[in-house]
């Protein structure tokens, strides 16, 4: 096929960051080849298409490369735009554009920082600060969430921006015997949701097997502990 | 006039953040209504209006809110995007889009902090990591600009994110006695692009006084230097 040498994704296995784009391509049904990276021994070719951050994901598209993956999915969504790549990512309405970048800036800055912070901080007391940021920040997103997906019924920016809550947060707190989040009462919401997310026919496929992502955050959560 | 009150802009005098939605506007030609705002006093409107992060700038249209500098600004260019209203500030090349979203991205979250701290940080060590990050980020910068404006002729997202680097940066300098960014010598593309900035006809009107500026940050480093 034609397409399927001109999209490349740089990214790592078990990255929420790489998996956003991996979404946003086979949602809109465009052929990539990825291009497997390693955290401690970044390829020439990375570098070269990342040379400010040197991190993935990176998408090359005809030898052009674009970085950052919220910046990464909205080019996607504006370069496959037609009809049989599927639903936009984001509304036609300028407003409902801005609060569609508002939620999913709010995720990378407030959301996912404070559940890394509470799951993963070295020091005891940052771990509840961050359990409390997160909390707080649950809170609003909970609020914000009125249908199925965050802009009605089909995913979006801020669903793709959450794939990080959606899927991740619980094998976390599986991984970690924590019950901050998904405890079957705090976000009820935000709990549908995750579930209408990792269930989707399109994005189930896309998403890094949960055993792999368990046992990596075991093993996250012994190094914590053994450093204590 | 009748569009004359229907754009509000809660505001605080000498905001970087702010200064980039009323530039955005002027650029446009949107007649607006300024609310000014306390730090810290924030009033029941500002609260109503953002009641996620309480904090400005926030643009009102048609009693809708939008909130976050860099979201205000593409929204004013999505929402007065007709011949009169002036060039657009992104390209309509969805490679371009990404590119001026990627750069206003890293002026955000690297120039801006590294700058901050290297200014403001109450730790000298701190001060000095900040130093070193922001010759860094402004080095990538520096190579990244090709001519008058980032994009090209006109101001576009990326000139107006960096606003506080073209603005802002020299006059903290005077006021700190600091010698680190703008001294003729290091980033003689990004201090020609400063002098374009402060003299374009429409922004120069529209930039906090520096008299003002000046002096409100040599309070700031007398207050630093109390506090050693």
């Amino acid at each position: 096929m034609a397409g399927e040498k001109e999209v490349k994704l740089f990214g790592i296995v078990g990255s929420p960051f790489v998996s956003r784009v991996e979404i946003a391509l086979k949602l809109k049904g465009v052929e990539y080849q990825y291009i497997h990276e390693s955290v401690n021994n970044k390829s020439d070719l990375l570098i070269k298409y990342n040379p400010v951050h040197k991190m993935v994901p990176v998408l090359v598209h005809n030898e052009k490369s674009v970085c950052e993956s919220l910046v990464i999915v909205e080019y996607i969504d504006e370069t496959w735009n037609k009809g049989h790549h599927g639903d936009p990512f984001l509304p036609s309405d300028p407003h409902q554009r801005a609060m569609a970048r508002f939620w999913a800036k709010f995720i990378d800055d407030k959301v996912v920082p404070a559940i890394y912070k509470a799951a993963w901080n070295p020091n005891e007391r940052e771990r509840e600060k961050g359990v409390e940021e997160s909390l707080e920040a649950l809170k609003i997103l909970e609020k914000k969430l009125k249908g199925r997906f965050f802009n009605g019924d089909s995913v979006g920016l801020v669903d793709i921006a959450g794939l990080y809550v959606a899927y991740w947060v619980p094998i976390v707190e599986e991984a970690g015997g924590l019950h901050y989040w998904f405890n079957g009462e705090k976000f009820p919401k935000l709990e549908k949701w995750s579930h209408e997310i990792v269930n989707h026919p399109t994005i189930k496929l896309a998403l890094p097997p949960k055993e792999n992502l368990l046992a990596y955050a075991k093993a996250q959560f012994q190094s914590i502990a053994a450093s204590k």
